[in-house]
C-alpha cells in the first residue's frame, strides 16, 4: 500500500495561499481544516489520506486552470475529486496537496437533435439520466452508486455498472472532453459527432486515467433512445459453478441487459436483512433481465429460463411485470445495505474471463476460510466482474491484517485466472501497488512513459500513479 | 499534402540488407523491386509513395520484432501494412523505408466460452466474421471493404462500417492487443476479459493510431451472438435536407441497425449502372434496416416508415424479406462499382453532427459547382459520416487540381460545421496536413508529445504522423 509521507505543502507560505485565493477566487478556496475534512476521503476510507493545503471548489474551467497553474508553479500535488464515492481511495487527499473538488461544476445540457448531453464533471450520473429522460433519451452507464456518483468520477474510473453487459461502459459514451492539462492549458477533444478518427484516440486515453493525466472540465456524452421495459428472471443453483455455466451459455445465444450473481454467503446476508424468502441453501443466485422490444423480451426470458434449468437450476421464477422484477433486483441491490453493521468493508472488484468465474468464486471461498474472513461475493456476472466483499472487525488489528492479506490474494487469484485486479472501480491508492503484478514491467514502463510525457512534474494525483 | 523527399534508406549497404535477411529470415524478406511494387500503395493511390528498401512479410511476432529492431538500430522508417485497402495512403511506402506486411499472419481462433476471437492482424475481417459464425457468434464491425480488408488495418484506422450506427466501431470490440513497440519490445495489453480498468486505457490509444505508435501482432476481439434477421426500408425524399431530418427523428426514438444515405447525384450514377428504377428526381434516398428480434423489427420498420412519411418522403417501400432487403442494400453497395470508368476517384470521409448533414450536403454541392467537379455523396447517415466522392479526369492536371482544392474545402466545411475530417478511413498521408485545422495547436502538441514519448526516433509510419 502506498503511503505518501513527504509533505510537499509543508513549505507553503501565507503568501502562497494568499496567491491561491487571489488567482482562483476567495469564494472558491477552502482553507479551514475542519471544512477540508469532508474532502479528504472517498467511500473506501482507504488509509493514507493526507490533509490538503487547500481545497478549491471551482465554478468554471478558468478557475480549474488557475488552480492547476498555481500548483504547477510550486510543484504541489493535485487531487481532482468528484462526488467522493470512489471505492479505491482514488480521490483521497495528499498531505499538503491541493484538492480540486468539481462538485460545483454540475451543469447539464441535453441536445435532442444530436442526442448528446454536454455535462460538467460534478453532475451526478442520476441527474444526467433524469435530464436525458425528459427528452425520451437515456444515458446507459449505471454504476450501483449512480444516484450519488458524479460523471467526472465515472470518467476517471471508466465506470461500469449493471446494464453494461449489453450497453457498454462509460468510455463507450464519451464523445468529447475538455481537459485541463498538468501545465494548466485547457484542451478540447472531440465533440457532438459520433464517429471521428482524426488523430490519436486521446479521449479514450483520458477516460479511466483516474486524474493522473488531466482534469476533465466538460464532457460530451452520447445518449440513446430509452430502452423498452425489461422482463426479469431469478434462478437459484446448487453451486456457484452451475450458475456461472448458465451465464456462459446465455452469452452465447442472447444479449440480456443485466446478469447479476450472488454467492451463497451473499444470499444469506441479504436474507438476514430482508427476510424475503431467498433460498439460503442455494450455492448461487442469478438475477437476469432482458429488454428486447415487444414480445421478444418474453421469448428471451424463456430462453434464459431453459438455459438455467439445463444448467441445473433448482428454482426459476420469471416475470414480465416491472414492479415484480424491480423487487427481485432489489434483493441484489439490498446486499450492500445488508452488510452494514457487520464490520468494516473492503470492496474488491476483480474480473475474470466468464468461464473462470466458478474457479474465482471457489478460490475466494478458500481464501476466506484460510484467512478467517467473511467474504460474500456479488458479481456483474455477464461481464465476469465480481465484487468480493471483505467484512472484518475494524477494532481488531489482526482481523484487519487478515482481511488485507485476503484482499491481496484475491487479486493474485484473479490475475492467475487471466483476469484483472479491477473491473470498474479503478486502481486508486488501494491497488496501485498491485498493478505491476497484472501489467508486467514493460507495460508499467510504457504507462510511466506516457505519464511522464503528460505530467513531467508528476503532480497529478501522484498517489494513484505508478 | 505530405511528400517524403528524404531517402533514409539511401545509405544502406549490402551488409545492412544481408543483416535484415539474417535476422528476420530469407523467406520473409522481399528485396526485388518489381515484387515490392505490390506493397507500395493502398487503394487511395495517394501520391507520394516511395520505394522501400525492403518488404518484410513476417510469420510471427518474433519476426516483427526482429524487423523493427533492425530498422530501429539504423533509424530506418517503418510502414506497417495490412491488406492495403486503406483510403488515405496510410500504408503507402516511405522511400527507403522498411514496409512490414502482416498478410502472412492471419490466424484466427474462436473461443465460444469467452465469446472471443484471438486473431492475427493479417486475418481478413470477413474471415473473422465467418469463423465466428461457425460458432453462432458475430463480429459486428463491417467496413464496406470487409471482404478484403484486414483486422490489423481495421485496428489501425478504428474502422467503422454500416452496422456501427447500432453496434459500434472497431475499438468497441478490442479486448486485447499484442503490440511491438518502436524499440522492438513486445507488450501484451488486456485479454479475454470484458471489463478491465487496471492502468491507462492503452489498448484504446493504439486503436486508431495508424501504425504510428506500434505494430499490432495479435488481437483479442469481443464477439456477440448473431443478430436476428433485419427488415429493410427504402425511402426517397424531395431534398437531402428532408432525408436528414428523417434520420434525426429516427435516432431519437429507435435504434436502427443501418441508416444509409445517397444524394441525388449518387442515386443517378447508381441508376445509370444498375437500371433498377431508382427515382432520379429524388433529392435524397435512405436505406434503413432494423434488426430487433421477433415482431419488434416489423414494428420498428413501421415506425421508420411513419417518420419518413412525416419528413416528406415521396416514396417508401418496406420489406421483411431478407433477399428483397439485400437487393435494396445492393443499390447502396453498387454505388462504388458504378463510379468505375467515370474517372479517378478521391473518396472523402468527413463527418458532422447529424443535424448538420443537410448543410454539409448542400455545401458539398456548392463546392462541386464552384470547382466544376462531380461529387456524388453517400453516407452512413445514422452516424453523420459521409463519403463525398470526387470524380475527375486524371489525365487533366487542371481537373486534378480542382478536385484537390474541392477535397480540402470539403474538410474545411466539415470542421466549420463542428465535424471531423475523417470519420472512419483515417488520416493517413492524405489528411495529415489538414489535421491541425481540426485539432488546433494544443491538441497537436499533445499528440506530438505522446508520439515522441513512444517513438523517440520517429520511425513508425512517419508520413502519417504529425
Amino acid at each position: 500500500m502506498t503511503d505518501v509521507t513527504d509533505k510537499p505543502g509543508a513549505g507553503l507560505t501565507e503568501a502562497d495561499l494568499a496567491a491561491l485565493v487571489d488567482e482562483v477566487g476567495a469564494a472558491e478556496v477552502v482553507l479551514d481544516p475542519s471544512a477540508m475534512e469532508a474532502y479528504r476521503w472517498d467511500w473506501s476510507r482507504f488509509p493514507g489520506a493526507g490533509m490538503p493545503c487547500a481545497v478549491v471548489r471551482p465554478r468554471d474551467a478558468g478557475q480549474v486552470q488557475a488552480a492547476v497553474r498555481w500548483a504547477a508553479r510550486r510543484g504541489i500535488p493535485i487531487v481532482p475529486r468528484g462526488a467522493g464515492t470512489g471505492l479505491a481511495g482514488g480521490s483521497n487527499a495528499v498531505e499538503g496537496g491541493l484538492t480540486i473538488s468539481l462538485d460545483r461544476m454540475a451543469g447539464i445540457e441535453i441536445d435532442p437533435a444530436t442526442r448528446t448531453a454536454v455535462v460538467e464533471p460534478g453532475a451526478l450520473n442520476a441527474a444526467v439520466k433524469q435530464a436525458a429522460r425528459e427528452h425520451g433519451l437515456w444515458y446507459p452507464p449505471d454504476p450501483s452508486s449512480y444516484e450519488i456518483c458524479s460523471i467526472g468520477g465515472n470518467i476517471a474510473t471508466n465506470a461500469g455498472g449493471l446494464c453494461c453487459v449489453k450497453y457498454g461502459v462509460t468510455t463507450d459514451y464519451v464523445l468529447g472532453l475538455d481537459v485541463v492539462l498538468a501545465d494548466g492549458r485547457l484542451i478540447t477533444l472531440g465533440g457532438r459527432r459520433i464517429k471521428d478518427v482524426a488523430g490519436l484516440s486521446l479521449i479514450k486515453l483520458f477516460v479511466g486515467s483516474e486524474g493522473t493525466l488531466g482534469i476533465v472540465t466538460k464532457v460530451t456524452l452520447r445518449l440513446v433512445p430509452s430502452p423498452p421495459p425489461a422482463a426479469t428472471l431469478v434462478a437459484t443453483f446448487p453451486t456457484a459453478r452451475a450458475a456461472a455455466e448458465a451465464v456462459v451459455a446465455m452469452g452465447r445465444q442472447l444479449r440480456p441487459s443485466l446478469v447479476e450473481f450472488m454467492d451463497q454467503r451473499a444470499v444469506n446476508i441479504t436474507e438476514d436483512h430482508l427476510r424475503m424468502g431467498l433460498d439460503r441453501s442455494a450455492g448461487g443466485l442469478l438475477v437476469v433481465q432482458c429488454d428486447s422490444p415487444g414480445a421478444a423480451r418474453t421469448e428471451e426470458i424463456e430462453a434464459v429460463e431453459a438455459i438455467c434449468v439445463s444448467a441445473g437450476a433448482t428454482e426459476v421464477f420469471a416475470t414480465d411485470d416491472h414492479d415484480e422484477g424491480e423487487a427481485f433486483l432489489g434483493a441484489r441491490r439490498a446486499f450492500f445495505p445488508a452488510c452494514e453493521g457487520r464490520g468494516a468493508l473492503l470492496v474488491e472488484d476483480v474480473g475474470v474471463p466468464i468461464p473462470a468465474l466458478p474457479d474465482l468464486i471457489d478460490g475466494i471461498a478458500e481464501i476466506a476460510r484460510r484467512h478467517d474472513t467473511d467474504i460474500p461475493v456479488v458479481a456483474h456476472a455477464g461481464d465476469g466482474n465480481t465484487h468480493p466483499n471483505l467484512i472484518y472487525d475494524a477494532t481488531d488489528p489482526a482481523a484487519r491484517e487478515r482481511a488485507e492479506r485476503a484482499f491481496s490474494e484475491i487479486m493474485e487469484l484473479a490475475i492467475g485466472l487471466g483476469g484483472t485486479i479491477t473491473g470498474e472501480h479503478g486502481v486508486g491508492r488501494a491497488k496501485v501497488g498491485s498493478l505491476a503484478a497484472q501489467l508486467g514491467p514493460d507495460v508499467m514502463e510504457l504507462t510511466r512513459t506516457i505519464k511522464d510525457a503528460l505530467d513531467p512534474q508528476g503532480i497529478l494525483n501522484p498517489s494513484c500513479a505508478i
